[in-house]
C-alpha cells in the first residue's frame, strides 16, 4: 500500500549523477548596465568557458575572480571577470563559473551563444536551484523561499522569505517528523519485538501523542492564512456607487495619480491594480467600476462583473461613500452586496464637512478621510490591519506561505486522525495498521521539504523561478 | 596666449587624491532576477561593507569571493558573494567592493539604504568610469567605447566599440601627437639654439611635415561618417504616397506586425521607429505617414510635417510605390519631394505583377520586393549598404565615432593649417608663432584622449553612462 502511494507520485529525480549536462543562463535582467552575469553550471562548465576564453582555467582558484579577454572574430568580444565555483562548494553543487561582462545585450547573448555552441544548454526556469535541491544544498522550503525572496517587495514578505531560506519552517518540520518517526517506530518495536524489554506503548500514551502532533499540524495549517497575506500581501478593493470618490481615494494612497479621476460616473470601467506598502505590508489596491442596481449598457455590465470577482478574492473590501451628503439609496444597494464579508466603511470627503444624515447605523466599522487632503489615510490603514487581526510579530515565529505547504499539512493531518480514530475504536490491536498510517503521514510530510518528491511537484516549484537561478 | 585657452576650458579635476568619497549603484538593471550587483567604490568601500555584514573584511584577499549574511533587524537581509578590490589594481583604481545578493529589487535597495548610511554617496552616470579614468586606468576615448560598449546591438558596432576600447584610436591619436611634439620641439629647438648643432629645419621641410600630418588628420576627420553609421547604425526613411504598403515593408523586414497595416490610406499618422540587424549593421527604420499634396485634416498635416523630418534625418529614403499598377500623380508627388536625396525606389507588390507603367525612367536605384512574400528582400538590403557606399572591412581600421573626436580633429586641423599659411608667408620669421599653433594643436589634440581635459567635456561624457559604470 505504501509503495503504491509513491508511485503515482512519478519518478524521483534525486540521483545528482544522473546529471550529465551542464546548463547556462543570464542571470541579471536583460539591458543596458555597468554589469551583466552569465552562469555555467555542471561537469563541463569549466572546460567550457577555457574554449571560450582560449585559456586553460586549470590554475584557477575556486571562488577567485580573474579578468579574462573573450576572443570574437578578429578582436574580443570583452573584456569580463571570470569566477570559478568548484563542486561541491557551489551554489549548485556543481563545477559552476560566473562570467561578469559589461551589461551589453549584444555581448551577454554572444557569450550565450558561444557556450552553447561549446555543448551547454540554455537553462529553464529554477534549474540552477533546482540543482542546488537536487545535489542536498538546501531542501524545497529552502528553494521556494529563494524564489520568493527575490519577489519580495515589503519588510514583512521579506522577514518571511529571508527567515525561511535561512530554514526555520525546515526545521518545525523537521522536529515533527522526528516525533513521527520516533511513535511510529514505538508502535512496531512493540508489535515486532513484544518479547523484548520496550517499554509498552499504551492507547492512551498513542493518542496523547497524535493530539500533541496534530495540534502542532493545526497550528502550523492555521498559519498559512497570515503567512499568505504577510507573503504575498493583502488584497483590498475599493468598491462604492458612482462618483463618491474611489479613485481619489487609490490615489491618495498611492500618492501619485494612477487612476483616471474625472467628474463624471463611470469614468473607471477596468479594474486596477496598485501596491503600496503599508508598513512593511504589501498591499494590493483594486479599483473598480461603480456598482449600481440598474446597469446602463453592455460595457458597464461587465465593469460590474468585474467589481464582484474583486470583491470575491480581496482580504478586506473599502466601501466608500460620500461623507458630505445624506446617504443615497445607491449607498445602501452597494451595502446589501458588500454585506457578510469583511469590509470598512470609508466616509470620503471629510474635506467638504460631514453630513449628518450620511451614515445610517450599518453594524460595521468606519473612518472618516479626505481623498482630497490626505486626512484620515494613517487611521485607515491602521483599521485595515485590525480588520486583518495580524498577528503581532514575535522574534521568529513559523509561518507557512505556499499552498503547497498547506496541502501537506491537510494531508499529514488526515493520515495522523485515522490513525487516532483506529486505535480508539480496537486499541492495542490497531497498532499495525496505525503504523503503517504514521508512516505514510511521515512520506506526505517529507514533501514538504523535498525529503520524498516527485517531478510533478518540482516542475511545479521550480516553474516559478526566473530563468538564471 | 596659451595659457589663455586652457583657462577657458575650466578648472583641471586630474588630481585623484581630491576623491575623498565612496561611491555606491546597483550595476545590473534593476528587475526580479537571479542576481543582482551592488558596487562601491571609494576610500572607504571596505570599512563601510565590514559594517554592512559586521564583520571584518581584513583577511578578505584581492579578488575573492566570500559569502556573508548581511544582518537585517532580527534576521538577514541576504547571504551575498562579496569581492574586494584592492587599489590599484581594481576597474576605478580606488578600493572596491561588489556585493552580488539575489536580484530582489527590495534587498539591493535595502543594501544601498545601508551603505549610505554607513557614509557611502550614491554615484552619479558613470561615475566609476569616470573615476577609472581620473586614476589613469584608461583614457577618454576608452572611457567612451566602454558606454558605447554597453549600448552596442549588432557585429558592426560591436567591433568599433570594443576595438576603441582596446585603445585602436588612442594609439594613433599618440602617434600624431608625437609627431606634433616633435615637430614643434625641432622649431623651437632651432629658434632658441641657434648656435647649437641642431639640424636646420628649411620651411619646405616644415611644410611637408604639416602637409603629412594634416592629411592624416583630415582622413580621421572623414572617418567619421562611417564610424556614426557603423556605431550608431544607419537610419532608413521609408516613404511613398498612401496605401502603397511602406507599413507592410517596414513589418517584411522586421518579420514581425509592429505597424498597423490596414487598406484604409491614412493608418499610420505616428512615425514609428524599429531597428533591425542587416549582417550586422544597425539599420533604424522609421514608417511615416503617407505624403501627397493636399491634405485633408490637421492631424494629416501634422504626419506630414514628422515625415519632413524623417526625411531630413535619413541616410538614406526608402521610396516605396505600388509596382503592380501604373505610376500615379501622387507617386510623382513624392519624387518631387525626395529629389536631391540619398533614396532607393521600391517597387512593392511584386507578388500582383509588375505593371510596365509603374516605373517612369527616373534617375535612381530601384528594386522590386513583396512585402507580403519577403522577395526582393536581400536585394533591397545590398542596394541600401551600395548607396552608402560603407568601407570594406579592413583588419584594424580606426573610425571616429564621437562628434566631439571630429570637433578636435577640426580645431587640431585649423591650428596645423594655420602655421603652414605662416610659413608660407614668412618662412622661418614664422617659426615661433608657427610653433605656438603646434603646441595649441598638442592641447587640442590631447583633449580626445583626456590628457587635457575640462569639467565641462567629462560632464558630457559621462552623463551618457548608465548609473552603476
Amino acid at each position: 500500500m505504501e509503495e503504491d502511494r509513491f508511485k503515482t507520485q512519478g519518478p524521483q529525480v534525486k540521483n545528482p549523477s544522473d546529471i550529465a549536462d551542464t546548463i547556462v543562463a543570464v542571470a541579471t535582467p536583460l539591458g543596458e548596465s555597468a554589469i551583466g552575469v552569465v552562469r555555467l553550471s555542471g561537469p563541463q562548465a569549466v572546460s567550457i568557458v577555457e574554449r571560450l576564453v582560449g585559456k586553460s582555467l586549470f590554475r584557477h582558484e575556486s571562488s577567485k575572480i580573474l579578468l579574462y579577454r573573450i576572443p570574437h572574430q578578429d578582436g574580443i568580444l570583452d573584456e569580463a571577470l571570470i569566477s570559478v565555483f568548484r563542486a561541491p562548494g557551489s551554489y549548485t553543487g556543481e563545477e559552476m563559473v560566473e562570467i561578469s561582462s559589461h551589461g551589453s545585450v549584444f555581448v551577454m547573448r554572444k557569450i550565450v551563444e558561444k557556450v552553447v555552441e561549446s555543448g551547454a544548454r540554455v537553462a529553464g526556469p529554477g534549474e540552477f536551484t533546482l540543482r542546488a535541491f537536487l545535489n542536498g544544498k538546501m531542501d524545497l522550503v529552502q528553494a521556494e523561499a529563494v524564489c520568493r525572496l527575490i519577489r519580495t517587495r515589503t519588510e514583512q514578505s521579506h522577514r518571511l522569505a529571508s527567515r525561511q531560506m535561512e530554514g526555520a519552517l525546515s526545521k518545525t518540520v523537521g522536529t515533527l517528523r522526528e516525533k513521527l518517526l520516533e511513535l511510529a517506530a514505538h508502535a512496531e518495536a512493540c508489535l515486532d519485538h513484544p518479547e523484548e524489554d520496550i517499554p509498552p506503548l499504551k492507547p492512551g500514551e498513542f493518542l496523547r501523542e497524535l493530539d500533541g502532533m496534530g495540534r502542532c499540524l493545526t497550528e502550523l495549517k492555521e498559519s498559512f492564512r497570515f503567512g499568505r497575506l504577510l507573503q504575498e500581501g493583502v488584497c483590498l478593493a475599493i468598491v462604492g456607487s458612482p462618483n463618491v470618490g474611489k479613485s481619489s481615494l487609490l490615489n491618495a494612497i498611492l500618492r501619485k495619480d494612477r487612476a483616471i479621476v474625472s467628474e463624471m460616473p463611470g469614468t473607471t470601467r477596468d479594474t486596477l491594480e496598485e501596491w503600496a506598502d503599508l508598513d512593511g505590508l504589501a498591499a494590493w489596491f483594486v479599483d473598480t467600476a461603480g456598482l449600481r442596481q440598474h446597469v446602463l449598457d453592455p460595457v458597464e455590465e461587465m465593469g460590474m462583473v468585474r467589481t464582484r470577482q474583486a470583491m470575491e478574492k480581496a482580504d478586506v473590501i473599502l466601501w466608500v461613500i460620500d461623507g458630505s451628503r445624506p446617504l443615497r439609496r445607491e449607498d445602501v444597494y452597494v451595502h446589501s452586496e458588500i454585506r457578510g464579508r469583511k469590509a470598512l466603511a470609508v466616509l470620503n470627503k471629510l474635506d467638504a464637512g460631514v453630513h449628518p444624515a450620511s451614515w445610517d447605523g450599518f453594524q460595521m466599522e468606519r473612518v472618516s478621510v479626505s481623498a482630497k487632503t490626505g486626512e484620515g489615510m494613517a487611521e485607515l490603514f491602521a483599521k485595515v490591519k485590525d480588520l486583518l487581526s495580524l498577528p503581532e510579530d514575535s522574534p521568529a515565529p513559523v509561518y507557512l506561505t505556499e499552498v503547497r505547504h498547506r496541502q501537506v499539512v491537510e494531508r499529514t493531518l488526515g493520515r495522523l486522525e485515522e490513525a487516532g480514530q483506529m486505535i480508539r475504536r480496537d486499541g492495542t490491536a490497531a497498532y499495525d495498521v496505525a503504523a503503517v498510517c504514521l508512516r505514510e503521514g511521515l512520506g506526505i510530510l517529507g514533501e514538504m521539504t523535498g525529503e520524498v518528491t516527485s517531478e510533478d511537484v518540482l516542475e511545479r516549484v521550480f516553474s516559478r523561478f526566473c530563468v538564471g537561478k
